[in-house]
């Protein structure tokens, strides 16, 4: 065993998992270290935002998923540094493990662009602890209205801002309109939950600007149908208990509002910038580290780094999006590239990105997608997006179940996993800060 | 509307929410108070503590399950006080509400026996907050057992024992057992989750000590089988970071165990309390209130208490045990009660409870049962409660969905719901003090 190769994999998202896979039946020792204990299937995350899943279904316990892969083993730690030069990790917790090869899949965090304090009042998506506190704000939301004392205070409980309108944005805004048109269109006396306003605002100038504009317009077309309305070149300025500042044009506005939801941009973790550091590697604005074809790290060849913090270019030029496919792809590169070297291999092809296609749900029914240059919008999109999701969630049980709860849910509207849970609920009301359940949101 | 009798709920468990539907025609304004948005099925909780089920599974929002009922007002908020002879129930944000007929089914919570200190290191099942976090304690200690420097750190992390031999204590007993021995049995490297220990303490003589004694043996048998250690007649004296300390006879023994949980009693809550202070209310040992043959509180008619917080005596003049059955029963029966008076009627008949069955799961194929009379156990009795179970879950949806989940759970024994949330991994790692998110486990 000890005279193995030892390949050490940082994160079990979707890039550092099927690193591991890919290494099943290779001659190595894997070692795969996550901060959690379970892989989660990041593009359904909106759902359990929105309540129509439960956390359990989108995510696989790695242990799980890899425990008849003999050759490796999962634990449970947080990558805290790294000596390149005597190739060893470091843990938070001071634990050391020396390698071979490393695979770093860290991925990446939410950027509050440097207003850290926005976080307090507009979590983002980015863990299952941020997704429950999500719905446990827009579930409060509805609650709060009902009893408010006027119908000024209802209306800023009754109106929803989501700020960022990528992919996470339309997936928020289509649900959300969806659970105040049908959801909840029967559960509450004094409030009409359908008066909700759902606010969506961009900087850019159009919705999914990664799509080509036809769909752009397309998309915009079928949230705003949903009841959404979309606010593009706006720029946010200020968020705080009350709501949201936003400069349009060269006017400063005011927008009232209890609720307010973050799908903006991405950041590295505190590790992608100790291993920028420590390698002297050159980073873009958002501090991914500028890799090598191989998807190295400039002079060390040892060091992978695959998915959100990997800046590397597509054959257009153009640095690679940070979606599943990239990571997984790059995961298994890397895995493959290691198994060649192992056989002596010197030359190993550069990493080449295959997109098998851009997808984006907005509602029922909704979606855009982009599959080798063929634009599809509607419900034949939606269904194509309904397929390759299920058929990528990792474990056969998970899919089983969400596929139950989708038909169950499409047919009656109704969302299983409406739970306010957390922080007691009476001590909440009036108070939208106190979601700050989200110990590990950065 | 405002001239309509106006009926109070306070609780939407099973007393609370049978009372409502119950009253579903009757020419009532009907408002129905609840801390939670949700209505638990509270007999399935261990199995979100054990990771079988995710909280949304057991949970159903109250909203949605009286939507349809027009009469009926869902609001969230906490009763804090009442005025018994002005007719006013005062919420903890200061809200009043008078009602003319008043239903109290605010329940029970843990008691740990004036030791509120050991509910740190020894968590018990009455939230859905605090199944979680078992469940994230019992996946952590298989997690620090598997990263722990000596045999003897690795054996503490692997000691498990649970306070309480009722049907709560041996539901987790036998499920820690199956985790153990099936679910984890691949997932391991360094470490062999069968050798954990589980350690089943009881204070009295026998195991389920409100089951006749020839199940109790049976019962204590089928959780040995599984490797349980059952220990009776000892008195837990400590609880602290480094396990349990407890008398066995004349003498005092420790063991070292880094999982405690607690399966011990229940007392009422804050506002229990201040009901019997306000109405003067004579009370027992844990806090229940004495109430009248119909339910009423002695002194006023108008104020009916249901479920666990009621002291009423059964046939046998014993106290009605606090379970879910005595609940729904003593619900319908007040909402019975409260047409019949709005149609004129004096007399009422008096509360009668009829006991459908007592039943206890220990695991897989393995249950006691004692229906009228008929004593059961094994395959048959655990069928009839598996039976039984489905049949109560209140929505539909959850129906299907747990029936999915235990059929594919009991072929494949793995178990979809092993997420570990809430506070970050790593950050407790050796403080199993750390699991402290129950904000309102009390």
């Amino acid at each position: 065993m000890g005279e193995k190769h030892r390949v050490v994999i940082l994160g079990g998202g979707f890039g550092g998992l099927n690193a591991a896979q890919k290494l099943k039946r290779a001659p190595v020792d894997v070692t795969l270290i996550d901060r959690r204990n379970f892989h989660l299937f990041q593009p359904l995350m909106y759902q359990v935002a929105t309540g129509s899943l439960s956390p359990g279904e989108i995510a696989a316990p790695l242990r799980g998923v890899l425990s008849r892969q003999k050759n490796t083993q999962v634990l449970l730690g947080e990558a805290a540094d790294i000596d390149p030069d005597a190739k060893r990790v470091i843990l938070r917790d001071g634990a050391v493990f020396p390698y071979d090869s490393l695979i770093v899949a860290t991925g990446s965090q939410t950027s509050y662009y440097g207003k850290e304090e926005w976080r307090e009042w507009a979590p983002s998506l980015k863990s299952i602890e941020e997704a429950t506190a999500i719905r446990h704000k827009i579930l409060y939301a509805f609650e709060c209205a009902e009893r408010s004392a006027t119908e000024q205070e209802a209306r800023a409980w009754l109106t929803f801002v989501i700020v960022g309108a990528g992919a996470t944005g339309m997936e928020l805004a289509g649900a959300l309109a969806e659970i105040a048109n049908e959801t909840l269109k029967n559960d509450f006396r004094r409030i009409n939950p359908r008066e909700a306003r759902i606010i969506l605002m961009e900087g850019g100038e159009r919705v999914l600007n990664n799509f080509p504009e036809d769909l752009s317009s397309k998309a915009e077309m079928l949230v705003s149908r949903l009841g959404v309305d979309v606010k593009k070149g706006v720029m946010v300025t200020c968020i705080d208990a009350d709501g949201v500042t936003y400069k349009s044009g060269q006017e400063s506005k005011s927008l009232i509002a209890k609720t307010v939801l973050w799908a903006g941009g991405v950041t590295t973790n505190l590790f992608g910038r100790k291993l920028a550091e420590r390698t002297k590697s050159e980073t873009d604005r958002s501090g991914r580290i500028k890799v090598s074809p191989d998807l190295t790290v400039s002079g060390y060849p040892d060091i992978f780094i695959v998915g959100d913090l990997a800046l590397s270019l597509g054959e257009d030029g153009k640095p690679l999006p940070g979606v599943a496919q990239v990571a997984i792809q790059g995961g298994a590169y890397a895995a493959k590239t290691i198994r060649a070297r192992q056989k002596g291999k010197k030359d190993t092809k550069p990493f080449h990105y295959f997109n098998k296609g851009d997808m984006a749900v907005i509602g029922r029914a909704a979606a855009v997608a982009n599959i080798f240059g063929f634009h599809l919008a509607g419900l034949f999109a939606w269904l194509t997006w309904l397929f390759v999701h299920l058929i990528y969630i990792v474990e056969f049980q998970s899919r089983v179940l969400v596929f139950v709860q989708w038909g169950f849910e499409y047919l009656t509207f109704s969302r299983g996993a409406r739970l306010i849970t957390g922080v007691a609920a009476t001590d909440s009301l009036e108070k939208p800060g106190a979601f700050r359940d989200t110990g590990d949101g950065r």
